[in-house]
């Protein structure tokens, strides 16, 4: 089996992201991993967002988009910190006056790193569409619990030349929070309709179990103990290689982490459980090119009606 | 005349956001400035976005949708960090191993600032939505330049409880890169295209004369010469304040600045010129709220057409 970082695997990834920056589908932001879309790209981005939305049949829930940054606060009771250090990004804000403005310019000016006149501010880059969402559910949830549609864009700070692996991208989520049982329910009845929905447009989709790339030496146990319990499933597509499969939807069951992190209780006051299902847009986007190729205006018709192309 | 600070303005601020927060359209993200955007809100901004993408007739050039972060090359190319550092948003990221995230950790855990386990990231996040346009510019123009139509995610640190002065919010930008006259020309058709736009809404919109809010001692200066020379207006609208007006769009003439800093040339190889108008999308949805309610279901048919809704 090829591995993620074979040569011919390398080769494959280099060739797929060529091709995207000379169709123009994507331009080169300036860093590995940062990319700008065109309006074409845009476009089918869009139609995978309808085509989920629609999916949920009138019950995804109270819909929300979220901006790329959130609060600090509710950042670190994400515990995306502990587990996952290596990808978050804080923001630094400068705050000093005409003298620390002159230094810092200086300091820029000859090169040297500028950072020092700047201090972290109260927020962060959010890691997850869902992240946000917690925050604002502290307290006791209505019988039944209760669902929401979000969306937003997601940073994680891992330059790669795979372009699959952007820096920042954006997941559209269908997230279930309350009982124990119908959140690993909405997570199940969710992997197959998101299955089936990858599937009608012709994608080459496998679902397979999988972990969060956790942290570290401690990661590696935690990585372990998410396969043993079955809490996440990916949805897989040959996209970037024709060797090594690139997860372009995830499945997951939260347990009660973000109940008990952010103190969202169910009406019978126990520690809220959580379960979501992600679409990554820009991954299915990349999928369909991979598929039908870089001209949009040439891909199957029923594909494109159900883009809305 | 009131002034931005009087009690009575603040007193509408807060009512305004009170409206906004109490019906829904808009969630509290957990910092001032910084808010979640239900359903409905996002489909006014993309109703508002297809609007100024049909004002521009099929010619507003290649289109592009920018991620909220950029490479620190060009942000450090744009100048923002002279001009407007109180403003900008640069991105720390943790590259250490186990030991340095045990550190860490333990510092969040006591309250401490933990932020001195990071390190500069070459990101930042966008300032303005034109930005990550220049640096892949660089080089020489056609002849008659370029126009594009771009749109992305701004940071801006300025907290704030004015519903209109969010610190995470979007620009779809018509602009031109190329001769002076042009770029100039640019500037001035599309400012009678946006008010004709805004005012066809119903918005009560003005034209008014402007500058940036450039920073410090040197910054008074600055701003003097830009109003002195005509570079800078606004369509204002009431929205948060019946006294004190809200700019809702913008449009510039950069003259040769991002020409020079990016090394961009018109064919005839000199430093091209540039111009630009900036519809702020989450202002424009908001003087929509404030002219006809927080109930889009029951705004007049004629809007809620031009808006798709």
């Amino acid at each position: 089996m090829m591995t993620e970082t074979s040569a011919e695997v390398l080769a494959e990834r280099a060739s797929f992201r060529a091709e995207l920056l000379d169709s123009g589908l994507l331009v080169h932001g300036g860093a590995d991993g940062l990319y700008q879309r065109s309006g074409e790209f845009e476009g089918v981005v869009r139609g995978v967002e309808a085509l989920a939305s629609r999916a949920a049949e009138g019950n995804g829930g109270a819909r929300y988009y979220f901006p790329p940054i959130m609060a600090m606060t509710d950042f670190e009771r994400t515990d995306y910190l502990r587990s996952f250090p290596d990808l978050i990004g804080a923001i630094e804000v400068f705050t000093g006056g005409d003298a620390e403005h002159a230094a810092m310019l200086f300091a820029a000016e000859e090169g040297r790193d500028w950072s020092e006149s700047l201090s972290l501010a109260d927020l962060a880059l959010c890691s997850a569409a869902c992240h946000p969402l917690y925050g604002r559910l502290t307290g006791e949830l209505p019988a039944g619990g209760a669902r929401y549609e979000v969306q937003g864009y997601c940073f994680r700070h891992e330059p790669s030349v795979d372009p699959v692996r952007m820096q920042s991208f954006r997941q559209h989520e269908f997230v279930y929070v309350g009982e124990p049982d119908a959140a690993r329910d909405h997570r199940d009845r969710w992997l197959e309709r998101g299955f089936e929905l990858l599937a009608s447009l012709g994608l080459d989709v496998q679902v397979e179990e999988a972990n969060d790339p956790f942290f570290g030496r401690a990661g590696r146990l935690l990585a372990a103990n998410q396969r043993a319990t079955a809490l996440k499933f990916e949805i897989t597509c040959p996209v970037s290689s024709t060797q090594v499969r690139t997860a372009i939807t995830s499945a997951n069951c939260h347990e009660s982490h973000f109940g008990e992190s952010f103190d969202i209780r169910t009406a019978d006051g126990a520690p809220a459980h959580s379960a979501c299902i992600g679409f990554g847009l820009e991954r299915i986007a990349l999928a369909l090119v991979r598929r039908y190729g870089t001209d949009v205006a040439r891909w199957p018709l029923a594909v494109r009606d159900a883009l809305q192309q």
